[in-house]
């Protein structure tokens, strides 16, 4: 039987990569990587902090170009290898990134006389000028549509959908105007590949839809009109275009054009799925399902899981969304996260540049797993970035406490990797305390990848085994796995995402296995984290911190002992 | 008229100055540093961390080298000086630090079975051996002697006088049955240099008595027999051998001997002057008086004033001490402290280590000089030692709050001095709610010499100008005017303290004024600051935080703007 592929498209803040996937077993057989040629490492800025914008051009040479480079390593590896054998193409990309776009589909980006224009290029997910916006929004719903907000923390986020493209209503009218409609580049770009670009013809993918616009079966898609106009009345026009039902990455958008097939050497035709989000075809392609929690830790981290079944479950305090068939068609798929891992460790060893030259992440985690749980006496809160999950609050800080006149910088290190530990936990713990069971836990991401010392942290303070996904690539092979769907069992490929996740994804065999002695010295501190993430998190919160300091110290005498 | 001077010795941790001063205007004409020989830069340690002992034998030989560095820069500075001139004797020395001697005065450690014996050296005034005895020593005094506490802020230290002597009746039976008596190296001192060390005729100053023993006019001298003996039996028999009463430092303990004139080139019977503890001298040489509150401010800090009359005041909560004429004769004299000023700068330059190689006290100084108040968004708190004054806790720990992804090394600096700040106007604060009034605050010790930025922050935190005393040598200064005192008018002294500080002591010309608008924005800062500082450090403290982090972002906002 001839071996067939798929390929993932995996559009990152940074760089887009293509990956091949060996359709039977999952195995990668080429991949690429190309940087965007716009902006700052692909992100366009400007004086604002708040403004991050991405070029539309970016895409469409990327996926030239790293499919491309990609099938070449893929024919170098595998003697006989050809193009044709690829069946199907996933799409995943950030977001909410949405882009304004006119009558035909095409980018404003495009014309002349809006290319340098800051406002008509992709708004990429941290852009965070909307954060007035993002306030009228929530405001708005808590007061005629609770429900809308309920299904996402209770909070609209300036990194939303509406919020941005009320903010260039209200900034940049000419944009807002020229737009005929605003489309997430995680439905635009599979449109590009199949010609579908055409607003009549545009598939809307219900994961950017449901976790960023407020999209609900449950309430007729979209917020509705009324809603939309009292935000503002062009709004309210603008919401008549758009789609009234969003599609799942099962489905495909359409066949790849001639002209992307020409210019890559792939049959023209072939399916192009609906497009998702990173996170979540991430998360499918680390083997999620219901009672597996996916944890992609990188600067942030993702954790996405899903409930089976077409009944909406429970709103859950805190959770960033809760949206039908995100992840997997037929699941409600759960997104939570936090607003920086990775990135704190980051700051530490950049910004912090501790122990005179020699502070980097290699010799802080040597010297930090040469320390026991609770020794060092210190405790942190992991907000430096703000907290996404349970406390959906940007405006959050970090915290450090129990320094003595002896404090190292490994111990400060541990402290912080400790307490993004203990965010997840509590993460964990709200998922399980709303009815969605945890009874896996599978890493992935770059922190997964590289450091054994904060999976080990993890398995500790959780009491639960830390598996790591079998993939680097978790992304993309969850776009290549839709791909492989879309293709469907007639093409080689597979009838479902189950189908495809059983054959194409993996762990890998060492896994992180909680010690019960550190695991009971994490319970203390947990405790104390938890004291001083709702005393500092939440005004329900009434008490007295007193025994903090006195607690660390006596589990530092004790661990000492 | 012939010059004349006196001479201050000043006992430090790791060695003694001699400083020959003229008596007419405070002129500093010769010094002299000596290193004591014994243990690690004159700190005898152990495996025990606890344990800080010093040798006897460095007193003496201390004096020796000193006093004859001294005079002999004197004599290549001032044409025509000759040691005749020198009129008088101070002495001050750290504390308490008690030494057991034997029935002729003669430390025990001068004895062959005792030369290598811990037990029998001078017990430093940082050794906490005696950590379990403080307890049981304030349990008791709480229960059924509560004013004996009281005047030492509630809680009897492992740092004094007798913590460590029941400590050694304890672990060390041998010592202490040898011991014919325990006397502070500030009462031994001037005994050694007049012949005075016989415990028929040693004089002990009530300076050490008052602060670290419990002595007090009030109650009839030392803790009553009944009170030792229920901690010891021993103890109680121990107290008939103290005096009964403790003099001030205007009176001398006697004249100096013929071989110590010998030795140095002094004139034999010059008065020395009862011993005092280092900071209390050292608020002497930097002008103290009522309303003037002295800041001696190096590693830790040492707050010290005076209140003028003969009744007692109302006890202060939170304050280490108030004892008749431990300062100036006829006054109260009041003492404070925070555990910890540039040794949390010191923790964060050598053991955290910052800004790669580049961390120094200089560069981040530079740097930090340019953050605005409120700009960093951070707050500290001054703990990582502990918290001698306002809450007398050893078990409190540093605290940081405010951290975001950008957070620089001099932002963590500048906000370390401000909370060293904080600190030091809530012992401004409780001085003036407990009717001691500061109307004035001088400076001095190493921060205050070294670090305009220290005291320019101080000023805007406590919108109270800074003064810095002239004198970089206050405690061997006010030593030497202890000698001038002595000496009298009819040698060329003075009557009294207030007569000696007019002309010896003085205030260099820099002041450090608040600005307004710094002073209004540590104002706001400052509430958040007493917020953490009751949540974590009191028990009475009841409700919530979640402003705490959002006011320092608002602070910052609006400072930024």
């Amino acid at each position: 039987m001839t071996p067939r592929f798929a390929l993932g498209l995996d559009y990152g803040t940074n760089s887009v990569r293509a990956l091949v996937v060996d359709v039977r077993n999952g195995k990668e057989v080429g991949t690429a990587v190309w940087d965007y040629a716009h902006g700052d490492q692909g992100v366009i800025l400007s004086r604002d902090p708040n403004l991050a914008r991405q070029h539309p051009a970016d895409y469409v040479t990327g996926a030239e170009v790293s499919i491309k480079k990609a099938v070449a390593q893929a024919r170098r590896s595998i003697r006989g290898f050809s193009p044709e054998q690829i069946i199907g193409i996933g799409v995943d990309t950030t977001g909410s990134t949405p882009m304004p776009v006119d009558r035909e589909g095409k980018p404003l980006a495009f014309q002349k006389k809006f290319r340098s224009n800051l406002a008509a290029m992709a708004w990429l997910w941290k852009d965070h000028t909307g954060v007035a916006e993002a306030e009228e929004i929530t405001a708005l719903a808590r007061k005629i549509r609770p429900h809308y907000v309920a299904r996402c923390g209770g909070v609209y986020s300036s990194e939303w959908f509406f919020s941005k493209i009320l903010h260039c209503r209200r900034t940049t009218p000419e944009v807002f105007e020229a737009a005929y409609l605003w489309v997430e580049i995680a439905d635009w770009i599979p449109a590009m590949l199949t010609g579908t670009e055409h607003p009549d013809r545009l598939v809307a993918d219900v994961c950017a839809a449901g976790h960023k616009a407020m999209y609900s079966d449950d309430w007729n898609g979209y917020p509705d009109s009324e809603f939309l106009s009292q935000l503002d009345p062009a709004l309210g026009e603008l919401r008549t275009r758009l789609r009234s039902t969003a599609a799942t990455s099962d489905r495909a958008v359409g066949g790849l054009t001639k002209a992307w097939a020409k210019k890559t050497g792939l049959r023209p035709g072939i399916p192009v799925a609906v497009g998702a989000f990173d996170a979540h075809l991430g998360a499918v392609g680390s083997g999620v399902g219901p009672g597996t929690l996916v944890k992609i830790i990188g600067t942030s981290t993702c954790d996405v899981t899903v409930s089976p079944g077409n009944k909406p479950p429970a709103d859950i305090a805190g959770l960033c969304g809760i949206v039908k068939g995100s992840v997997l068609p037929g699941h409600y798929g759960f997104e939570a996260g936090q607003s920086a891992v990775g990135d704190i460790f980051n700051w530490f060893v950049n910004y912090i540049r501790p122990n005179g030259k020699a502070g980097t992440h290699e010799s802080l985690t040597a010297e930090a797993s040469r320390i026991k749980p609770g020794e060092s006496g210190l405790l942190a809160l992991d907000w430096n970035n703000g907290n996404r999950t349970i406390l959906v609050d940007q405006r959050l800080t970090g915290l450090l406490v129990g320094q003595t006149l002896y404090t190292t910088p490994a111990e400060i290190y541990r402290a912080l990797i400790e307490a993004t530990a203990f965010g997840a936990l509590t993460i964990i713990n709200r998922f399980e305390e709303s009815g969605v069971p945890v009874s896996e836990v599978v890493n992935c991401g770059g922190i997964a990848e590289k450091s054994p010392l904060t999976m080990q942290i993890y398995a500790d303070v959780t009491g639960r085994p830390m598996k790591i996904s079998r993939s680097a690539q978790t992304c993309a092979l969850g776009a290549a796995i839709a791909g492989a769907v879309v293709a469907g069992p007639e093409a080689g490929g597979y009838a479902n995402f189950e189908e495809a996740q059983k054959n194409m994804t993996g762990l890998k065999s060492r896994v992180y296995t909680p010690d019960p002695a550190a695991h009971a010295v994490y319970e203390q501190l947990y405790e104390l984290y938890r004291t001083l993430h709702d005393a500092f998190g939440t005004r329900q919160w009434q008490g007295n911190l007193a025994h903090v300091m006195k607690s660390l110290l006596d589990i530092r005498n004790r661990v000492r002992k």
